[in-house]
């Protein structure tokens, strides 16, 4: 088979502007970057707003292994069998990180003949809303220390004179405002600033990748440019001398960093291998961030389509649970149907068992093993009241008997249904058996349930994601979020949502606690305050905001050839 | 009179296809970005090759001044002149950089009647080149400290065997490449990175500003994909334990990094307030970097135009210099005329006589004193062999006495012509009479000389400069120079160019001597090898290459109107 960016360059995408006609946006409304992208005009919303809202599809997965359990290879070859089948269908997806795109994993534009194409165009730049998100962060990092700079140089009246401004008084040991790159970048995790000659003060600092920003956040929960305005506005920078909150509206940075954000809220529209539209917009991870795609661009999409299918990112315990917990409280679009991504690998390697067997061999005894995290998953979505589809991405070694018995065994849960999906090596026909079920899932009554209510404290809300979304016994919080949570509190910021930073290599903290961990208490490490965003996210463990390069990394296969073409992505 | 803004808006831009077809750009050379800005693919170089080439133009200034020359505005509305006369002319000028534009400066995409339009599109991402710049220069960063980290944690062998890489032995105090970013970031100019648990080891660092990124010197240098891949496999990234240096291609990131710029090495289209087209085309800084857009808009340009005219950043000591001595000797194309930019306010500044008058008042004795600046830049142009126009960009308060006393002063020096050039407040109308002398300059014979030959030593090309270019008695060598000098010389670089980094407000190297300075040294404090731009950088006194935000930045006036558009930009 050819590889993934061999399938995508020899396939002819389509003009995008023939998609976009197709799928019922007019040219005023679309900005074309090249043939093969286009930014959406927000303007469309109000020209579609009494259209009828198609069905929402959220695409999760069991726990995360190293082998990819290929969720927006489901997400896109089931896109592309619902249009198959005659649907008007769209996927919603994130914008890929360069992080990982030069770190380790590759693209993230599907693979196979369920592809994003171009998916070099995907992979890179897009159309600059990651770049924009970066500088729109820096530019506020900037304004601070260069606020701490000027105000320490002279006194409070002398500064009010130059400046025309009012002293802040930032205290420089506070600032929690961190600085981002696009980049896996371990060694600015932690660093110093401000040495030398009048570059002062000096203090701590450091940097997380930019998906990992409360801006991108923002970006994916902004309902239109004047909430972002309004959600930038209510950044908390640092706090100042008195341990006073200093947002971005008060330091007057909030305005340029909207206009800097101004283009990134378009979303943008591509183009599935078989010419079914696809819009991407924003990239938090699900790990460090809420990781889901954006509100506005599943807002555009439900008023075209009859079916938009989304995906939360890694499994249901990460990115489904923020998006029902956070994005679907935001948007008060609930989710029609679920689909859980599960593969016979992934199950094995959740097994818990230790075995030297290749893993692509059959394997029974695990591979039973394995489904009781399946099986956990399947609960977990069930739980929040949308019918549950299992997706079994099928790989070329997999065995018809080892599918069979996993379908069938699927069938005796909660799940609505279950389909093996083939969209990897045979695109849309390879999908259509899994998209008739989905498409019957939708049709069904679905009765959403948030697991937490915004009224309750922040404490309370720890712990019912840790009990219910989780399966923890309890939480325990260390001696900094004790502390935080009454800062939280003293500021009013008790009703904010959750989110969850923590390892997503296993339900529980520990990475290597694999299967269904039971008899786990969740340590909460720290709290930190996202009020432009509009939740408290809670560390969880040790979890990195920034990733680091491996020994092997990525960007080493990545070069352009005799043809000036680019080779060795994904 | 209206704002920038408010003019940029109320005029209509054209759509960008029209102006490319008129200008004789094909569609399938054409990459939209929307209806106003469009990258142009390089395979147009190759159908016009046979294409007449049309006359160059560089437009450079006195010293610079706080009150501002108008470079741009004099580069947009000689151009908007010549089209009025009937020429086929094109403007090719740099990338705003976001750090000024949110710093203090304001845009850079001229000003009143003379602009490129849509402003707010020129000023914020553009096409996405400089973010590419800031992606692919920190991916190096990322690589070089990923690399230290992994080697540091095992021996040689297992390095070895778990990478698959031979070992670098990177010496942590022997790194070159430092970061950038976008923005005017005083705190980040020297910081310590790799602090905590695995984030190591420890050492110095500090950003840039994109701007000044040896990846944006090879953008503007570069003739066409694969040349830019070879420069940035020859980027010197850091030293070795045993001083050897090592690069972007023995690292394994330089395949990367080009992949990251592959769209960027594509100009862009935009237009003048007349439907004139302009070429936007990287943006290093002249006072820290060689200071001129790109050879390949140049290149396309020239194939397309009678007269393109192109600015260098700055005086003639700056920008100018470098155009006929780093961008002249790459491109092999070389100026038929120079304009000398000047207004009456420059030359009362430039005086060295203090006043508390308003300089805007007339002030005959200041005036004249101020005119050996102007003097010296005229002579300093032409001495390289092509005809010299002085532009005198007006002001409003500008009195006809003065204006014509000023006129009659450089017609009896050895400039070809000179004209009062009102483009601010008339756009083309204002310009026609310079745009007429400049066509006739252009039709002179040019016979163009470099200021040294890339044969001799770096000593010695750096002792002209500073004789010839500067008007220095001589130089000295800080010890750092010294060694530096022998380290370049046994790399065997000691045939590279030279691009000096020094303050623009003198033609000396201290900012506050005014007008001729004479009677001084030139103290080369540092030397940066510049391998894949294909110079040396010399540092003279003291040179940031990262501005500070000032006391009242800029930024504090941009937002987002209610109407959802933004104000506040220059």
């Amino acid at each position: 088979m050819l590889t993934d960016i061999e399938i995508s360059r020899q396939t002819k995408h389509r003009p995008i502007t023939q998609i976009a006609e197709q799928f019922g946006i007019t040219s005023s409304e679309l900005v074309p970057f090249g043939d093969a992208k286009a930014k959406i005009k927000l303007s469309i919303l109000k020209r579609v707003d009494d259209n009828l809202e198609g069905k929402l599809v959220i695409v999760t997965a069991v726990t995360p292994t190293p082998f990819g359990e290929g969720k927006t290879v489901t997400s896109i070859g089931l896109t592309q069998g619902l249009n198959a089948l005659g649907k008007r269908a769209c996927a919603c997806i994130r914008q890929p990180s360069m992080g990982p795109v030069f770190g380790i994993k590759g693209g993230a534009a599907g693979g196979g003949y369920s592809q994003v194409v171009p998916m070099e165009e995907l992979n890179l730049h897009l159309t600059g809303d990651i770049h924009a998100v970066s500088s729109a962060h820096n530019l506020a990092a900037a304004a601070i220390d260069a606020r701490l700079f000027h105000e320490s140089r002279m006194a409070a009246d002398e500064y009010r004179e130059l400046s025309g401004q009012t002293p802040l008084n930032i205290d420089p040991e506070k600032i929690l405002w961190r600085r981002v790159v696009d980049h896996n970048e371990r060694s600015l995790r932690n660093i110093t600033v401000g040495f030398g000659d009048n570059n002062g003060p000096i203090h701590d600092s450091g940097f997380d990748i930019t998906a990992a920003s409360e801006l991108m956040a923002i970006l994916a929960l902004s309902l239109d440019l004047k909430d972002m305005r309004r959600r930038i506005g209510q950044l908390v920078l640092a706090l100042d001398t008195q341990g006073q909150p200093i947002t971005a509206e008060t330091l007057g940075v909030a305005g340029a960093m909207t206009v800097i954000m101004k283009d990134a809220i378009e979303p943008t529209l591509m183009q599935t291998l078989t010419g079914d539209p696809c819009l991407i917009h924003a990239g938090p991870f699900a790990n460090i961030a809420h990781g889901n795609s954006s509100i506005i661009a599943d807002r555009i999409a439900l008023k075209l389509a009859d079916i938009v299918v989304t995906e939360g990112g890694f499994g249901s315990d990460m990115g489904f649970e923020k998006f029902c917990n956070i994005k679907t409280r935001v948007s008060g679009k609930t989710p029609d149907a679920a689909v859980v991504v599960v593969t016979l690998k992934a199950l094995k390697a959740n097994s818990g068992i230790e075995s030297q067997n290749d893993i692509n061999q059959p394997d029974m005894a695990r591979l039973q093993a394995g489904f009781a995290n399946l099986k956990w998953h399947i609960d977990n979505v069930s739980q929040y009241g949308a019918p549950v589809v299992v997706a079994i991405n099928r790989f070329p070694t997999d065995t018809d008997e080892e599918l069979e018995w996993l379908k069938a065994r699927v069938l005796k849960t909660s799940a609505f249904g279950c389909e093996v999906c083939d969209g990897f090596s045979q695109g849309a026909k390879g999908a259509e058996a899994l998209a008739g079920v989905v498409v019957s899932a939708t049709e069904q009554e679905s009765d959403f349930k948030f697991l937490y209510q915004l009224d309750e404290n922040i404490e309370s809300k720890l712990l019912t994601i840790a009990e219910a979304g989780y399966g923890a016994k309890g939480i325990s919080l260390s001696q900094d979020a004790k502390r935080q949570l009454r800062e939280i509190k003293s500021m009013g910021l008790d009703n904010l949502a959750v989110c969850v930073a923590k390892t997503p290599l296993s339900i529980s903290h520990e990475p290597k606690v694999k299967g269904v961990p039971t008899d786990f208490e969740l340590p909460i490490i720290q709290l930190k305050i996202n009020a432009g965003a509009g939740f408290i996210t809670a560390l969880v463990g040790k979890v990195m905001t920034m990733p680091g390069l491996g020994i092997k990394p990525g960007y080493l296969n990545v070069d352009i050839n005799e043809d000036d073409e680019i080779v060795g992505l994904a």
